[in-house]
């Protein structure tokens, strides 16, 4: 089958990848759409030492399956796939299983392909009136409700969301829809402009925030230098939520944030459900870029990396 | 009054001190005990940028108080003093109100002196059963009793301590009291072998512990590596409490943290009434490694900084 195909620090399409086999337990799913997720482009420069086909945000269609009944079904999947025998696992949440391996991300070949593979408990079906091409958001979307799962917010809460990228524009219209105050800030007027068109009443700017007042502070800003300037915009016992993965050196200094006693949270994997549900009123397609053909995907891969790109989709 | 102070970068003994005057509101108070913490240290380094007779751990007797209840009374005293208008304050909690001021640390003049003054508030009796000795403790006790208002511990939880200092040997038995399974990771053998003596049944190693499987593990080595060490300690999930208020730049690659959601929490100052109560059954005396007069406060604060010291006490 196409698939992209990370090896050696290069990144190429191969014609010849080998369908994935269905492992028991597993189901095959026909890939119609895939996200290029900024963590793609992390991985293409070497973060986690991934190799093999990257991509974790995609919506298919249910080929081959334990039980019949996920046949045909159009589905988006979970990415962690546990051991299913560690108390995690057992606890229902491998996102956390030490043995786990995570769709393209690590040790399990991914969405940029014609065929992926998951457990069938990783799979939900999804609504009708969800479209392909808003569906491909459930896993992003469901990150940024991580955040609400670990620190909901009360309605009128001031929450500072930093990072015009796809996540923080994601996270903005969440914790808006939530009830929350929200100001984004980000550097590309253009891509601030957006949150508007995701979640109305998100005020936008491209000026830090620093005065210590944000009872919320999540830091989507994909650099290293972003919890300093969380921890800036933070108010004492606030809440700062870090969805930066950077394989990059953090140089600051926490004792400000010892003396404010600030809550520092890492926030990673959300559940697909509140995803979907919220998919049903909260339309992503606003964010998408362009789509182009699986057959295009090194190309793809280089535009979603140019500054101000937002999502490309790949149809395989 | 004779007070230690702290002016320019050097401490020095004064015997001419003006003896504060309390404002409304507040009470005087005569030094019978004062500790010397690791953060008097840092503020004769400069951290804070702090001038004035330093010193927040204390037991005294009341002089003067707008309340004649008080007057004659054994107390110890919260040290913050909040602008008592602030909503924090006004919610009786001025720890972090904007405007405080802090006993010995943030504009106001502290404990190693033969007087003070405090807000009447902020004061707690002292039971007539725990001598001064233990007393004088009431302050990192109750510090170290912050941790579990911020979190919690299960019975048999498995709890990491860093650092044999005196508030990492404090918060180790705070920690193994309410029920968790303490280790306590410290570089000093005689000052590990300490905790045995505030509380058995916790275990002392010099070995760092970094195999992901502490559900909670508290830096208070007073090192700005601690963070990094406590990261690769605490287990998915898990918790980090840091104590470790360095002025000094943290550098750490914080990824780990955020794939495996880890929550990192400042903690400071704890309230009194629980350290008071746990001073009836804890008896912090063994940290107690001499007792100067205060005339000698200069020599003491040496004394202090030497590696391995443990407690000391000022005698005004």
């Amino acid at each position: 089958m196409r698939a992209l195909h990370l090896a050696a620090g290069r990144l190429r399409l191969r014609t010849d990848h080998p369908r994935p086999d269905p492992a028991p337990g597993e189901a095959l799913i026909r890939v119609t759409r895939s996200g290029i997720c900024d963590t793609d482009l992390q991985l293409a420069r070497g973060y986690m030492g991934f190799e093999g086909v990257p991509g974790h945000e995609f919506v298919g269609v249910v080929e081959a399956a334990p039980e019949p009944r996920w046949i045909g079904r159009r589905v988006v999947g979970e990415i962690n796939a546990g051991c299913g025998r560690c108390p995690r696992c057992e606890a229902g949440d491998p996102r956390h299983c030490p043995d786990r391996t995570v769709l393209g991300i690590q040790g399990r070949d991914g969405a940029h392909a014609e065929y992926l593979t998951l457990p069938a408990g990783n799979l939900h079906a999804v609504p009708d009136d969800v479209p392909d091409e808003a569906a491909v958001f459930t896993e992003p979307l469901a990150a940024a409700c991580r955040i609400l799962e670990q620190r909901p917010v009360d309605d009128g809460e001031p929450v500072v969301v930093l990072g015009d990228g796809k996540l923080g524009l994601l996270a903005a219209a969440v914790l808006h829809d939530a009830g929350a105050r929200v100001t984004l800030v980000g550097r590309h007027p253009e891509k601030r402009a957006l949150v508007q068109a995701l979640a109305g009443g998100v005020e936008a700017t491209g000026h830090p925030v620093a005065d210590g007042s944000a009872a919320l502070v999540v830091d989507a800003t994909g650099r290293a230098a972003g919890l300093a300037a969380a921890l800036r915009a933070v108010r004492p016992e606030g809440t700062v939520v870090l969805k930066t993965t950077v394989a990059a050196e953090h140089r600051l200094d926490l004792a400000p944030a010892v003396v404010d006693e600030v809550t520092i949270l890492g926030s990673r994997c959300g559940r697909f459900e509140p995803a979907l549900a919220l998919l049903r009123r909260l339309d992503p397609t606003p964010l998408i870029d362009e789509e182009l053909p699986l057959a295009r995907g090194v190309e793809a891969m280089a535009a979603a990396g140019r500054p101000g790109a937002r999502k490309l989709l790949l149809r395989p």
